[in-house]
């Protein structure tokens, strides 16, 4: 019932957990479920997009030869040899003072070399009045002008944008090979806990760092494998721990206390590494292996809860997936508007209220209440080496939204 | 064949479209779907969290006013009637001179009014050596600290963040009340259309805008109800258009070609309320309503039809949803390495790369070449008054990313 011997530094504690990341294996994606995937490896196209050379606007493919001298007061006159539609080219072959009618997005006939523009053109029956120029090449797209054989449209390590299923789409890449999605299962433990979502009663609380851990996985791009609430009992606990998951989120029992199975179950089976971080809140955090899994003891208090996830399990998830390990929140700077204290040998992390440049501090600091972080815009951090900020202090602030 | 008789400005487009926005009626969300929802009403806590008075640290319960007076030189003794467990209260009554074990998160006991931490108590035996003082409601966390009973818990308006589902679990909400997702359904015309992923071959060319613009309505919060590739004909369009959405997509036959169906559809079944506009790439685009679906006529060259669908198509599908209605990419800004060209009169999309503050704008400028907006990081605008931007000027870049 004691507190912890010594606390590793944050830095300490993610130079460890660097070491723990690589991408997960790939895993074969259909397109349509792959948008915020994460290539595993590069992709090349086997065509060429366009496959065919195509008019670019509606008009008529000819021989750009055949409009020398055409202007609105000396007109040439073509015959119109055909059509040429999507899909439904002109299937034969155009010859010297012929015109094929051809349509945006339509093959260019053989024999043609440009397109001229409807407003350059008059219909005459089966001719039509040419009545401007055209050069070789003119409003003709030409083949792989947009994807060329054998070109890397992907490496690896991309996080596809919707306009890149666009054109995955069109090279003909049904399936992508992807970073598989860490599966991650969470163990809230309590003898006092009511499923998520329940009414509390009485001397029972409802969990809500499972609801709000599911959501923080799935925003990582992670894949909730299970989620279970258990009593404050190492065999339970163990058994929850022994999950075939990539990463384990324990909430609660992460402490030193007699009843904080966690700690001691973990560095019994596996790997306790790393056990009381000196940052608040959130001391109470730890971090190992078990087998093949990245466990990590979550403090119970809801908000601790969420700055450990944030600063350690988060990190995991988005890595083990390929992602960018940096938060995903948006950073402003702004000025304090009053004084902000903390310790040296301590990272303080503060919830604030950020309105048109001022940054407020919440006055609320306890780590049991979680609304403080839903009144907050978002926070900011004291580094270790510092007492805190005076009042007026430009700093930045990480807008949870 | 010829062009649009004039075309409306982007801010008219927009004026339009905003008339049409207001966002759709509630329906009950269950809380584990509920992470990125937006509340359609406020929510109210019915009940008070934590609802009872509980130990912040691990200790013991007692009365303050036992503890006046104790040192490590002058320790003072009471008397151990019990424990507290969270979940398992000490069921009776404390009183003089006694105290209970409490662990953190445990129910006070009735007539305790403070925890001795553990550090300032020793055991022995039936009986606790107190080291310290403490006063009343010291380490004591109380009935309603993070919610109040009646109190308003969120507002309607609110994009739901990981924490908020915890806050919203812990007073019991099992369901909430969001705004209804948009329903979306893309249809996509051309004869010369194969599915999306399919190999491309002969002069048959691979769909883009589908697996593009499915990727698009799931990142503005909406749910697709259908994808379809319907042939270049009246009946078969129309019957697509009347499916059971919100919000229908088309891409091509935007235009006034004589294959351009949608438009004229649109006009004798329902309002073409916008058709043609003053923008580059996008010029033929068009907006209305049949019946109580909004529908967007998508150009089919696929950076037109991206750069249509960020400008108005996905506005709507945020703003039906209750969301911000801007654009979701971050901006930077930047100095441009290069001069940019535009027209007086027609707003520019330009796509570019930026690197280190750096703005290039890529050379290819064609509406047909997607790859152009998966080689660059972001675009600029060129507002239609300007005839465009010499070399470096400093510009907002919004990133795709």
């Amino acid at each position: 019932m004691h507190g912890f011997a010594q606390r590793v530094t944050v830095e300490a504690a993610l130079i460890w957990l660097e070491g723990q990341l690589r991408p997960l294996p790939a895993e074969q994606v259909p397109l349509a479920s792959a948008a915020g995937r994460v290539l595993a490896s590069p992709v090349t196209s086997s065509v060429a997009v366009p496959g065919f050379d195509r008019a670019m606007m509606d008009g008529f493919a000819l021989r750009a030869a055949n409009t020398a001298g055409a202007t609105p007061y000396n007109q040439l006159q073509l015959d119109i040899v055909g059509e040429s539609f999507p899909g439904r080219p002109f299937a034969g072959q155009l010859g010297q003072g012929q015109a094929v009618r051809i349509m945006t997005g339509a093959p260019l006939p053989a024999g043609a070399d440009s397109v001229l523009p409807a407003e350059l053109a008059q219909l005459d029956g089966p001719h039509v009045r040419v009545h401007g120029e055209v050069t070789p090449g003119k409003h003709v797209g030409s083949v792989g002008e947009d994807v060329s054989v054998d070109a890397i449209v992907f490496r690896e390590g991309r996080t596809l944008r919707p306009q890149d299923l666009g054109v995955l789409s069109s090279i003909g890449a049904g399936c992508l090979p992807c970073v598989r999605r860490p599966r991650a299962s969470i163990v809230v433990t309590g003898n006092e806990l009511l499923p998520g979502g329940t009414k509390p009663h009485g001397f029972q609380v409802t969990d809500a760092n499972g609801p709000m851990l599911a959501a923080l996985v799935e925003r990582d791009g992670g894949s909730l494998a299970k989620r279970q609430i258990v009593p404050d009992d190492r065999e339970a606990i163990l058994a929850a721990l022994l999950d075939d998951v990539d990463v384990v989120l324990v909430s609660g029992g992460s402490s030193v206390g007699e009843e904080d199975h966690v700690p001691t179950l973990l560095a019994e089976r596996g790997e306790l590494a790393i056990h009381g971080i000196a940052m608040r809140p959130s001391s109470p955090t730890g971090m190992g292996r078990l087998g093949a899994r990245l466990v990590f003891l979550l403090p119970g208090n809801p908000v601790s809860c969420l700055c450990a996830y944030d600063f350690f399990a988060g990190r995991a998830i988005r890595g083990l997936g390929g992602r960018n390990r940096e938060w995903p929140y948006r950073t402003v700077k702004g000025k304090l508007t009053r004084k902000i204290s903390s310790e040296i040998g301590r990272l303080d992390y503060a919830r604030v209220v950020f309105a048109d440049g001022a940054i407020t501090p919440l006055a609320i600091g306890g780590a049991s209440i979680l609304s403080s972080t839903t009144r907050a815009d978002g926070f900011l951090l004291i580094p270790a080496d510092l007492e805190g900020y005076p009042p007026g202090a430009e700093v930045n602030v990480f807008l949870y939204d």
